[in-house]
């Protein structure tokens, strides 16, 4: 059996993933929202705690404020915009109501469970989008201001933004973006470091530069290591404080001095 | 059109996602699991800079170790068990090779970026997995000891385990798990708190006590809210340190007095 022959609609869809940026002027019906609600639903969730939320982003202010904090004016026009969001704020409130213990509640393992749920559950509604035909963004670029996005939410403690995810029915077809061969990122037991990656990554490096960003048709893209070089030479900004936001919307980061 | 109008294969394999611990002693094929990564792959991934890997675990007295971290004997069983990691090291080795700016590689905005794509990666991989009939678990009880964890998969520094994936033919048939309402998850514009969480979900609370868990036959499973209750008074753990363990690991967390 040739792995071209391990196919199926499911993983069609997830083979022909491309991110879209331009959607259709045209709502996505309300039975078609529901039904990728509940398929966030039915997501795994760490020991059965369902502690993630959705924030829909209905209100033309509050899109246009999270597409300044993106730096991405696309994000103002998305049909359908969902922020993915760690939530210890429900189970606090039912610990509270059944006299439970709340010293815990707080803790930063809780917080990686909520958000790793959150993230699972982004996943889950993408790939029930596309199996629809929609497509899809996400924005990581939500956290370029985190303290203005909690604000802007009114997000309570012990809840914290994510991830955000832009929806609609496409109005692009992008090239299929040009990865990495998997072997640089699986590994048998434990991990691998290549002695020489610009050489490892040379086709790679040369396959990118044939990709056609359409997020910037004035100039060629450059190749792979370039784009690292150039991602990671930004000074630090507040993205990279973080977890002091964190630690204001309520989490204890027992760092130890 | 009706919500249940709204369906197709990848949707309703979805909707039907249950977790499963016990599998058959039947390897997954190696054309199967290729694909499987090649899902993997294809997974959206923050700028581009695909800075998450895979560790496969194939060693059976590793897989014992990690079993016994996660405190579940059946993973040590796993067909196939998959550690998703955030991965900068790869990121930082072609910044070296590049004598690119190496101040910021270890920043925790890039943790959460990979910390995310490893997450967003690993949903992918159970969608593509339950579309062929395959089953899952997460492992987020990899997290017990995340010192420990390291050591043994030898995870160099700009690196961390998010989360441990199962994979095999399922052995075992369990009953879809009861799940809250969306109505107290999913908000609109701003985050919404209820007033009286216990008489929210009484009816979900009843539910819950229909569902018979197969982990643990002997008893009848607990109402949600004492879930919480229970789940939440466990005593702070090593768990709770994660960010001394990432700290560990090379990152600068930037926490400010």
């Amino acid at each position: 059996m040739e792995q071209s022959q391990v196919i199926n609609e499911t993983i069609k869809s997830q083979l022909d993933h491309r991110t879209i940026r331009e959607f259709k002027e045209q709502d996505i019906p309300k039975e078609v929202l529901d039904q990728l609600l509940e398929v966030a639903r039915r997501t795994a969730t760490s020991t059965g705690m369902q502690a993630c939320s959705i924030i829909r982003i209905t209100d033309k202010k509050l899109k246009g404020e999270i597409a300044s904090i993106c730096t991405q004016e696309y994000v103002a026009r998305a049909p359908e915009l969902l922020i993915f969001i760690v939530d210890q704020m429900r189970n606090y409130q039912i610990l509270e109501e059944k006299n439970g213990n709340l010293d815990n509640v707080n803790g930063m393992d809780h917080y990686f469970a909520s958000f790793t749920d959150a993230c699972l559950m982004a996943q889950n509604v993408v790939n029930a989008a596309e199996s629809l035909g929609l497509g899809t963004v996400y924005l990581g670029s939500i956290l370029n201001e985190p303290t203005n996005l909690c604000k802007l939410l009114a997000l309570p403690k012990f809840t914290f933004p994510v991830l955000g995810l832009a929806i609609g029915y496409p109005n692009q077809e992008p090239q299929l973006k040009p990865r990495m061969d998997m072997k640089y990122r699986v590994f048998e037991n434990t991990y691998k470091i290549y002695d020489n990656y610009l050489e490892e990554l040379k086709d790679y490096d040369e396959e990118m530069q044939t990709y056609y960003d359409l997020r910037d048709t004035s100039r060629r893209v450059d190749c792979f290591s370039d784009q690292v070089v150039t991602r990671y030479s930004k000074a630090a900004t507040k993205r990279q404080e973080i977890l002091n936001v964190i630690r204001d919307q309520g989490f204890d980061l027992k760092v130890k001095e």
